[in-house]
């Protein structure tokens, strides 16, 4: 990494870490502790454990980026003079974001979540599809309180609607994949897309449309948010098997010691791989790097790479549809990182 | 039952009849089958499985009461001359209550549904979780789609999207109270309210919201959802104890064998009845006269009826808003069936 290449890091870093708190602030206010008691503490539980908030801080960039200089998020001016309240938009896409991972840790039969107990694990089963749906119906509430005009809320409360659609399509896919006999790379890649790409693609679209953008900037945007946002997912398949234990939080190979289908394995396998035949069940390091060697020889994560890389470089050309500016240059800046971090 | 009474229940069962046909058809039209199959399939299943329609069916009556004459819902007439779909409302409505059947039937592990098998038991787990997402999406989906003036469809969502969030907190009580040591009828009855009333309260305030009715109108109309839909339920309670097996088709006395509570034996309890040793495991007829007897003389069944009565009585108060008109007169008469139906 040279050194431009960290500054630029550093500073989308920064960005989002200032949205994330102000986002968090105003979680705090749209989604306070009521009654019963039990189910908000549920539906707060995700939220509270963390999280990058990476969706919001799309939605406020994106309204930067758009309605020029301005730091009240709750009376943002629009691009015709009104003022909206991207901040509630910001939290209405969190809170989708977190009713999918709600729901998505019963299906995928996981325990833990942001270094927190899942939410069917620290409550119950019920409890968890509840705070889910509370999520949920949250989430479609603030939408229509962002005091945007009535056309433009209801265009955006549509595609929020859509999208939440498409995801519930994606996580089908993901859990129909498992009992597939083969799949190719590229319906993974759409899998991942609708699953989590199209909640980015909602993210950097809401935005726009709120503040009046006209359907070839909102539609620009959407793409910028989806290609991002798959690229996002197919760089932590790469992550798996590139960083160092220490480095990633988690050891090195562990996808393909769980079995666990990604774009690397499906190329492998679709290219002659034995892909279940690479780990046996307590591999030394040195294995794993026999087995991330046997994946470089057959091209699977340098196809990973590459698509990823496509993917940010169409997404950054999107971009052109907004005003030169600062933030358009972190959103360029974010697609970059999202695709260049290691963990 | 005088003649005149089974006259009006006969021509509110017509009545609801006629447009559940037409729901049908509009449910087909906007939930085809689609991709991935699976999921649609199961988004389907409780839907093709039956149902009586009642709240899709107040949708158009309302609609019907304040619009004046037309057959046409897909283009009704509002209330200063635009055209508004409140079929495509009423299947909203229908598809968000299908949503908390498939949920719900997960929480409380009921196997059966409208006579068939629950969706997590046709399915699974994972795909009723998915399929109950999916119908909450479209459900909000639909209400962007209605072509009454923008901000009356806003307000028509932002009601909806607030009773899915108190549905799911009357859910979160009821599974709650299966742990309590104690739960009053009173507690019992805003549990019931909010579970299942709010919805057909919803169902009467959205068709008048998007026909542009004023704030009173539309508050009134709510009530005599929230009310009427209270009344159905109470009356489920009283329908267990009093109506013969062969009429109720299921054994009478169910709730009473399987431990359920109930208004009636929640009352009971207040009142000194011990309600566990009412039945032991294999009560004969008389076993389950002698219970119904002694929860008579506690007062309870009364109890329950006058609860029911009162709510109904006050329901169709509320219906005064409306201009006098036969379909006036029929939601009146469809309060009243509701708790004098015998199944």
């Amino acid at each position: 990494m040279s050194n431009g290449e960290r500054e630029r890091e550093a500073r989308v870093l920064e960005a989002v870490r200032e949205r994330r708190e102000q986002v968090n602030a105003a979680v705090e206010q749209d989604l306070p502790p009521a009654e019963p008691e039990r189910l908000y503490a549920a539906s707060r539980h995700l939220i509270e454990a963390g999280g990058k908030r990476l969706r919001p801080a799309l939605v406020l960039l994106v309204a930067e980026a758009l309605g020029g200089e301005s730091d009240d998020y709750y009376a943002f001016p629009g691009l015709d003079g009104d003022e909206v309240d991207v901040m509630t938009a910001a939290v209405g896409v969190e809170l989708i974001h977190t009713f999918t991972l709600a729901h998505d840790d019963i299906m995928d039969e996981d325990d833990m979540r942001r270094g927190e107990r899942a939410v069917h694990r620290e409550y119950d089963l019920s409890t968890a599809i509840l705070a889910g749906d509370t999520l949920f119906a949250k989430g479609f509430d603030l939408l229509t309180r962002t005091g945007a005009k009535p056309e433009r809320q209801l265009t955006a409360i549509r595609r929020l609607a859509e999208t939440c659609t498409r995801i519930c399509e994606g996580q089908e896919l993901d859990v129909e994949f498992e009992f597939a006999d083969q799949v190719l790379p590229e319906e993974y890649m759409r899998m991942v897309e609708l699953k989590t790409a199209v909640l980015y693609g909602a993210a950097a679209a809401i935005p726009a449309v709120l503040l009046g953008a006209d359907e070839e900037t909102v539609d620009a945007l959407y793409q910028y948010g989806v290609e991002s946002g798959t690229a996002f997912q197919i760089h932590d398949d790469v992550l798996d098997l590139t960083v160092p234990s220490e480095e990633l939080g988690k050891r090195r190979g562990s996808d393909l010691l769980e079995g666990k289908r990604t774009i690397i394995t499906l190329h492998a396998r679709q290219h002659g791989v034995a892909v279940d035949e690479l780990l046996d069940d307590e591999p030394a390091e040195a294995d794993i790097d026999a087995a991330v060697d046997r994946l470089h020889a057959a091209g699977s994560i340098e196809y990973a790479r590459e698509r990823a890389e496509e993917l940010t470089m169409s997404s950054k050309e999107r971009l052109d549809v907004l005003p030169e500016s600062e933030t358009r240059a972190l959103l360029a800046d974010l697609a970059d990182y999202l695709i260049h971090r290691r963990h």
